[in-house]
Protein backbone atom coordinates (compact mmCIF):
# COMPACT_ATOMS: atom_id res chain seq x y z
CA UNK A 1 0.00 0.00 0.00
CA UNK A 2 1.20 3.59 -0.88
CA UNK A 3 1.81 6.20 1.43
CA UNK A 4 -1.04 8.51 2.31
CA UNK A 5 -1.13 11.57 4.26
CA UNK A 6 -4.96 11.21 5.27
CA UNK A 7 -4.64 7.72 6.09
CA UNK A 8 -1.96 7.91 7.62
CA UNK A 9 -3.33 10.86 9.96
CA UNK A 10 -6.95 8.20 10.19
CA UNK A 11 -4.07 5.88 12.53
CA UNK A 12 -2.50 8.53 14.15
CA UNK A 13 -6.03 9.93 15.83
CA UNK A 14 -6.80 6.79 17.03
CA UNK A 15 -3.75 5.58 18.77
CA UNK A 16 -4.61 7.63 22.25
CA UNK A 17 -8.14 6.20 22.34
CA UNK A 18 -6.94 2.79 21.49
CA UNK A 19 -4.22 2.99 24.61
CA UNK A 20 -6.59 4.41 26.91
CA UNK A 21 -9.30 1.56 26.27
CA UNK A 22 -7.00 -0.53 26.76
CA UNK A 23 -4.82 0.55 29.73
CA UNK A 24 -7.26 2.89 31.42
CA UNK A 25 -8.38 1.86 34.45
CA UNK A 26 -7.25 -1.10 34.25
CA UNK A 27 -5.50 -3.64 37.55
CA UNK A 28 -2.15 -2.53 37.73
CA UNK A 29 -0.94 -6.39 37.19
CA UNK A 30 -1.94 -5.62 33.60
CA UNK A 31 0.26 -2.26 33.24
CA UNK A 32 3.31 -3.48 35.19
CA UNK A 33 4.58 -6.42 33.89
CA UNK A 34 6.81 -7.19 31.35
CA UNK A 35 8.40 -10.07 29.49
CA UNK A 36 11.45 -10.20 31.67
CA UNK A 37 14.53 -8.44 32.43
CA UNK A 38 15.51 -5.34 30.43
CA UNK A 39 11.85 -5.71 28.16
CA UNK A 40 9.33 -3.31 28.32
CA UNK A 41 5.69 -2.98 30.51
CA UNK A 42 2.76 -1.25 29.42
CA UNK A 43 3.43 1.66 31.65
CA UNK A 44 6.79 2.12 29.40
CA UNK A 45 5.30 1.70 25.94
CA UNK A 46 3.50 4.62 26.89
CA UNK A 47 6.29 6.34 28.62
CA UNK A 48 8.53 5.77 24.93
CA UNK A 49 4.86 6.84 22.98
CA UNK A 50 5.44 9.95 24.69
CA UNK A 51 8.94 10.19 24.58
CA UNK A 52 8.45 10.06 20.55
CA UNK A 53 6.05 12.54 20.41
CA UNK A 54 8.49 14.65 22.11
CA UNK A 55 11.87 14.07 20.48
CA UNK A 56 10.82 12.24 17.58
CA UNK A 57 8.12 12.80 15.07
CA UNK A 58 7.51 16.02 14.52
CA UNK A 59 11.17 17.86 15.33
CA UNK A 60 12.45 15.33 12.80
CA UNK A 61 9.21 16.66 10.31
CA UNK A 62 10.35 19.70 11.17
CA UNK A 63 14.23 19.19 10.75
CA UNK A 64 13.26 18.12 7.02
CA UNK A 65 11.62 20.76 6.03
CA UNK A 66 14.14 23.35 7.30
CA UNK A 67 15.86 25.12 4.99
CA UNK A 68 19.35 24.47 6.74
CA UNK A 69 22.03 22.37 4.40
CA UNK A 70 22.95 19.97 7.70
CA UNK A 71 19.33 18.13 8.03
CA UNK A 72 20.73 15.71 10.28
CA UNK A 73 18.04 14.27 12.98
CA UNK A 74 19.72 13.69 16.42
CA UNK A 75 19.49 10.72 18.03
CA UNK A 76 17.03 9.26 19.40
CA UNK A 77 17.37 7.82 22.83
CA UNK A 78 15.66 4.56 23.67
CA UNK A 79 15.52 4.30 26.93
CA UNK A 80 14.64 8.21 27.83
CA UNK A 81 11.48 7.21 29.06
CA UNK A 82 12.80 5.64 32.20
CA UNK A 83 13.87 9.11 33.70
CA UNK A 84 10.52 10.92 32.30
CA UNK A 85 8.35 8.85 33.19
CA UNK A 86 9.22 8.60 37.21
CA UNK A 87 7.07 9.25 40.04
CA UNK A 88 4.04 8.93 37.60
CA UNK A 89 1.09 7.73 37.17
CA UNK A 90 -0.27 5.40 34.23
CA UNK A 91 -2.93 7.97 34.25
CA UNK A 92 -0.88 10.97 33.85
CA UNK A 93 1.30 9.27 30.67
CA UNK A 94 -2.44 8.35 29.32
CA UNK A 95 -3.77 12.09 29.33
CA UNK A 96 0.40 13.17 28.45
CA UNK A 97 0.10 10.98 25.63
CA UNK A 98 -3.29 11.97 24.44
CA UNK A 99 -2.63 15.90 24.33
CA UNK A 100 1.20 15.87 23.12
CA UNK A 101 -0.68 13.54 20.11
CA UNK A 102 -3.51 16.03 19.59
CA UNK A 103 -0.46 18.92 19.23
CA UNK A 104 1.74 17.08 16.59
CA UNK A 105 -1.63 16.16 14.51
CA UNK A 106 -2.18 19.92 15.03
CA UNK A 107 1.15 21.05 14.00
CA UNK A 108 1.29 18.56 11.02
CA UNK A 109 -2.00 19.56 9.57
CA UNK A 110 -1.06 23.59 9.63
CA UNK A 111 1.93 22.94 7.32
CA UNK A 112 -0.38 21.32 4.53
CA UNK A 113 2.23 19.02 3.39
CA UNK A 114 2.56 18.91 -0.32
CA UNK A 115 3.50 16.02 -2.05
CA UNK A 116 6.55 17.60 -3.39
CA UNK A 117 7.43 18.23 0.76
CA UNK A 118 6.87 14.57 1.08
CA UNK A 119 9.81 13.75 -0.50
CA UNK A 120 12.39 16.26 1.14
CA UNK A 121 14.70 14.29 2.53
CA UNK A 122 16.30 14.39 6.36
CA UNK A 123 19.71 12.39 7.46
CA UNK A 124 19.25 9.71 9.91
CA UNK A 125 22.28 8.90 11.97
CA UNK A 126 22.17 5.33 11.24
CA UNK A 127 20.57 5.51 7.39
CA UNK A 128 21.46 7.88 6.23
CA UNK A 129 18.72 9.95 3.28
CA UNK A 130 15.12 9.16 4.21
CA UNK A 131 12.12 11.14 3.02
CA UNK A 132 9.65 13.11 5.25
CA UNK A 133 6.84 10.09 3.89
CA UNK A 134 9.33 7.32 5.14
CA UNK A 135 9.24 9.09 8.38
CA UNK A 136 5.50 9.82 8.22
CA UNK A 137 4.61 6.33 7.62
CA UNK A 138 7.15 5.10 10.09
CA UNK A 139 5.34 6.95 12.84
CA UNK A 140 2.12 5.35 11.65
CA UNK A 141 3.71 1.78 11.65
CA UNK A 142 5.82 2.45 15.20
CA UNK A 143 2.03 3.19 16.87
CA UNK A 144 0.70 0.20 15.61
CA UNK A 145 3.28 -2.36 16.70
CA UNK A 146 3.38 -0.43 20.06
CA UNK A 147 -0.08 -0.97 20.59
CA UNK A 148 0.89 -4.81 19.24
CA UNK A 149 3.49 -5.01 21.86
CA UNK A 150 1.65 -3.61 24.93
CA UNK A 151 -1.16 -6.42 24.01
CA UNK A 152 1.34 -9.12 23.77
CA UNK A 153 2.90 -8.24 26.80
CA UNK A 154 -0.22 -8.42 28.93
CA UNK A 155 -1.12 -11.54 27.18
CA UNK A 156 2.02 -13.09 27.92
CA UNK A 157 1.09 -12.50 31.64
CA UNK A 158 -1.16 -15.46 31.30
CA UNK A 159 1.26 -17.94 29.76
CA UNK A 160 0.77 -19.98 32.50
CA UNK A 161 -2.60 -19.84 33.12
CA UNK A 162 -3.62 -20.97 29.75
CA UNK A 163 -2.05 -24.23 29.87
CA UNK A 164 -1.96 -26.78 27.15
CA UNK A 165 -3.69 -23.86 24.84
CA UNK A 166 -0.20 -22.08 24.77
CA UNK A 167 -0.12 -24.28 21.92
CA UNK A 168 -2.79 -22.36 19.98
CA UNK A 169 -1.46 -18.86 21.09
CA UNK A 170 1.13 -17.50 18.65
CA UNK A 171 1.19 -14.52 21.02
CA UNK A 172 2.25 -16.12 24.16
CA UNK A 173 5.63 -17.61 21.92
CA UNK A 174 7.32 -14.41 20.29
CA UNK B 1 0.60 -14.40 36.92
CA UNK B 2 -1.72 -16.32 38.39
CA UNK B 3 -5.38 -16.66 36.69
CA UNK B 4 -7.52 -13.88 38.52
CA UNK B 5 -11.19 -13.44 37.36
CA UNK B 6 -11.66 -10.05 37.88
CA UNK B 7 -8.54 -9.23 36.26
CA UNK B 8 -9.70 -11.24 33.24
CA UNK B 9 -12.67 -9.98 32.59
CA UNK B 10 -10.94 -6.29 33.22
CA UNK B 11 -9.55 -7.31 29.95
CA UNK B 12 -12.66 -8.97 28.18
CA UNK B 13 -14.95 -5.84 28.90
CA UNK B 14 -12.41 -3.39 27.10
CA UNK B 15 -11.75 -5.66 23.89
CA UNK B 16 -14.53 -4.13 22.23
CA UNK B 17 -14.16 -0.63 22.86
CA UNK B 18 -10.14 -1.49 21.73
CA UNK B 19 -11.14 -2.74 18.57
CA UNK B 20 -14.03 0.08 17.88
CA UNK B 21 -11.14 2.71 19.02
CA UNK B 22 -9.09 1.42 16.53
CA UNK B 23 -11.26 0.47 13.31
CA UNK B 24 -14.41 2.34 13.48
CA UNK B 25 -14.97 4.97 10.65
CA UNK B 26 -10.79 4.60 9.74
CA UNK B 27 -10.23 4.03 5.89
CA UNK B 28 -10.91 0.52 4.47
CA UNK B 29 -7.77 0.02 3.21
CA UNK B 30 -6.59 -0.45 6.82
CA UNK B 31 -9.68 -2.72 7.42
CA UNK B 32 -9.16 -5.31 4.48
CA UNK B 33 -5.84 -6.03 3.90
CA UNK B 34 -3.97 -8.86 4.91
CA UNK B 35 -0.41 -10.57 5.24
CA UNK B 36 -0.59 -12.32 2.03
CA UNK B 37 -2.86 -15.85 0.78
CA UNK B 38 -4.65 -17.39 3.15
CA UNK B 39 -3.86 -14.44 6.34
CA UNK B 40 -6.55 -12.59 7.83
CA UNK B 41 -7.59 -8.66 7.46
CA UNK B 42 -8.76 -6.71 10.56
CA UNK B 43 -12.20 -7.49 9.22
CA UNK B 44 -11.26 -10.93 9.22
CA UNK B 45 -9.89 -11.12 12.75
CA UNK B 46 -13.37 -8.98 13.92
CA UNK B 47 -15.45 -11.68 12.36
CA UNK B 48 -13.34 -14.33 14.30
CA UNK B 49 -13.64 -12.84 17.22
CA UNK B 50 -17.66 -12.96 16.83
CA UNK B 51 -17.22 -16.37 16.12
CA UNK B 52 -15.73 -17.47 19.00
CA UNK B 53 -18.35 -15.34 20.89
CA UNK B 54 -21.08 -17.34 19.39
CA UNK B 55 -19.66 -20.93 19.46
CA UNK B 56 -16.73 -21.07 22.05
CA UNK B 57 -16.58 -19.50 25.22
CA UNK B 58 -19.07 -19.33 27.12
CA UNK B 59 -20.47 -22.27 25.20
CA UNK B 60 -17.34 -24.18 26.93
CA UNK B 61 -17.82 -22.85 30.25
CA UNK B 62 -21.26 -24.19 30.19
CA UNK B 63 -20.31 -27.71 29.02
CA UNK B 64 -17.70 -27.54 31.62
CA UNK B 65 -20.06 -26.71 34.20
CA UNK B 66 -22.62 -29.10 33.16
CA UNK B 67 -23.43 -32.45 35.32
CA UNK B 68 -23.16 -34.73 32.15
CA UNK B 69 -20.34 -37.23 32.32
CA UNK B 70 -19.55 -35.97 28.64
CA UNK B 71 -18.15 -33.33 28.61
CA UNK B 72 -15.94 -32.91 25.39
CA UNK B 73 -15.91 -29.48 23.45
CA UNK B 74 -17.18 -29.78 19.69
CA UNK B 75 -14.54 -29.03 17.60
CA UNK B 76 -14.18 -24.90 17.05
CA UNK B 77 -14.28 -24.22 13.23
CA UNK B 78 -11.27 -21.27 12.78
CA UNK B 79 -12.91 -20.47 9.27
CA UNK B 80 -16.44 -20.02 10.57
CA UNK B 81 -16.28 -16.75 10.44
CA UNK B 82 -15.81 -16.22 6.93
CA UNK B 83 -19.36 -17.58 5.76
CA UNK B 84 -20.54 -16.15 8.73
CA UNK B 85 -19.53 -12.39 7.69
CA UNK B 86 -19.93 -12.53 4.12
CA UNK B 87 -22.05 -9.48 2.64
CA UNK B 88 -21.87 -7.50 6.46
CA UNK B 89 -20.04 -4.15 6.65
CA UNK B 90 -17.07 -3.77 9.68
CA UNK B 91 -19.66 -1.13 11.29
CA UNK B 92 -22.15 -3.83 11.76
CA UNK B 93 -19.50 -6.53 12.57
CA UNK B 94 -18.27 -4.29 15.61
CA UNK B 95 -21.75 -3.69 16.64
CA UNK B 96 -22.71 -7.16 16.97
CA UNK B 97 -19.44 -8.17 18.80
CA UNK B 98 -19.72 -5.75 21.51
CA UNK B 99 -23.35 -6.66 22.27
CA UNK B 100 -22.19 -10.66 21.78
CA UNK B 101 -19.28 -9.84 24.46
CA UNK B 102 -21.85 -7.59 26.69
CA UNK B 103 -24.05 -11.29 27.15
CA UNK B 104 -21.58 -13.47 27.53
CA UNK B 105 -20.07 -11.45 30.32
CA UNK B 106 -23.31 -11.13 31.97
CA UNK B 107 -23.73 -14.66 31.21
CA UNK B 108 -20.03 -15.20 33.36
CA UNK B 109 -21.20 -12.59 35.98
CA UNK B 110 -24.27 -13.92 36.64
CA UNK B 111 -23.01 -17.70 37.47
CA UNK B 112 -20.79 -16.68 40.12
CA UNK B 113 -18.07 -19.14 39.84
CA UNK B 114 -16.35 -20.59 43.02
CA UNK B 115 -12.75 -21.37 43.25
CA UNK B 116 -13.82 -25.38 43.07
CA UNK B 117 -16.12 -24.81 40.25
CA UNK B 118 -12.91 -23.11 38.31
CA UNK B 119 -10.98 -26.10 38.97
CA UNK B 120 -13.42 -28.33 37.04
CA UNK B 121 -12.97 -30.10 33.79
CA UNK B 122 -13.97 -30.43 30.58
CA UNK B 123 -12.53 -32.62 27.23
CA UNK B 124 -10.50 -30.61 24.95
CA UNK B 125 -10.74 -32.41 21.29
CA UNK B 126 -6.68 -31.66 20.95
CA UNK B 127 -5.79 -31.23 24.32
CA UNK B 128 -7.74 -33.71 26.25
CA UNK B 129 -8.47 -32.27 30.23
CA UNK B 130 -8.45 -28.29 30.58
CA UNK B 131 -9.91 -26.63 33.59
CA UNK B 132 -12.63 -23.85 33.17
CA UNK B 133 -9.96 -21.75 34.83
CA UNK B 134 -7.49 -22.56 32.00
CA UNK B 135 -10.50 -21.65 29.55
CA UNK B 136 -10.95 -18.34 30.76
CA UNK B 137 -7.30 -17.18 30.55
CA UNK B 138 -7.44 -18.75 26.82
CA UNK B 139 -10.15 -16.01 26.12
CA UNK B 140 -8.43 -12.99 27.67
CA UNK B 141 -4.79 -14.21 25.77
CA UNK B 142 -7.23 -14.61 23.01
CA UNK B 143 -8.57 -11.11 23.14
CA UNK B 144 -5.25 -9.80 23.04
CA UNK B 145 -3.56 -11.79 20.87
CA UNK B 146 -6.04 -10.93 18.16
CA UNK B 147 -5.64 -7.08 18.84
CA UNK B 148 -2.35 -7.60 18.25
CA UNK B 149 -2.58 -9.53 14.92
CA UNK B 150 -4.85 -6.33 13.79
CA UNK B 151 -2.00 -3.35 14.79
CA UNK B 152 0.60 -6.13 12.94
CA UNK B 153 -1.37 -6.49 9.98
CA UNK B 154 -2.38 -2.75 9.99
CA UNK B 155 1.18 -2.00 10.30
CA UNK B 156 2.26 -4.16 7.27
CA UNK B 157 0.65 -2.16 4.65
CA UNK B 158 2.97 0.43 5.55
CA UNK B 159 6.33 -1.98 4.97
CA UNK B 160 7.33 -0.86 1.93
CA UNK B 161 6.13 2.95 2.83
CA UNK B 162 8.28 2.88 5.81
CA UNK B 163 12.04 2.83 3.59
CA UNK B 164 14.81 1.93 5.89
CA UNK B 165 13.02 2.02 9.22
CA UNK B 166 12.07 -1.37 8.72
CA UNK B 167 14.96 -2.31 10.03
CA UNK B 168 14.00 -0.61 13.33
CA UNK B 169 10.36 -2.31 13.48
CA UNK B 170 10.01 -5.69 14.14
CA UNK B 171 6.53 -5.15 13.82
CA UNK B 172 6.69 -5.55 10.21
CA UNK B 173 9.29 -8.98 10.27
CA UNK B 174 7.22 -11.14 12.54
Amino acid sequence: MNFDLGNSIAVLERTPRVVEALLSGIPDVWTTGNEGPDTWSPFDNVGHLIDCELTNWMPRVHVILSQSADRRFEAFDRLGHISRTKGHTLSELLAEFRQLREQSLSDLHGLNLTAAQLQRTGEHPAFGSVTLEQLLATWVAHDLGHIAQITRVMAKQYRDAVGPWVAYLPVLRR
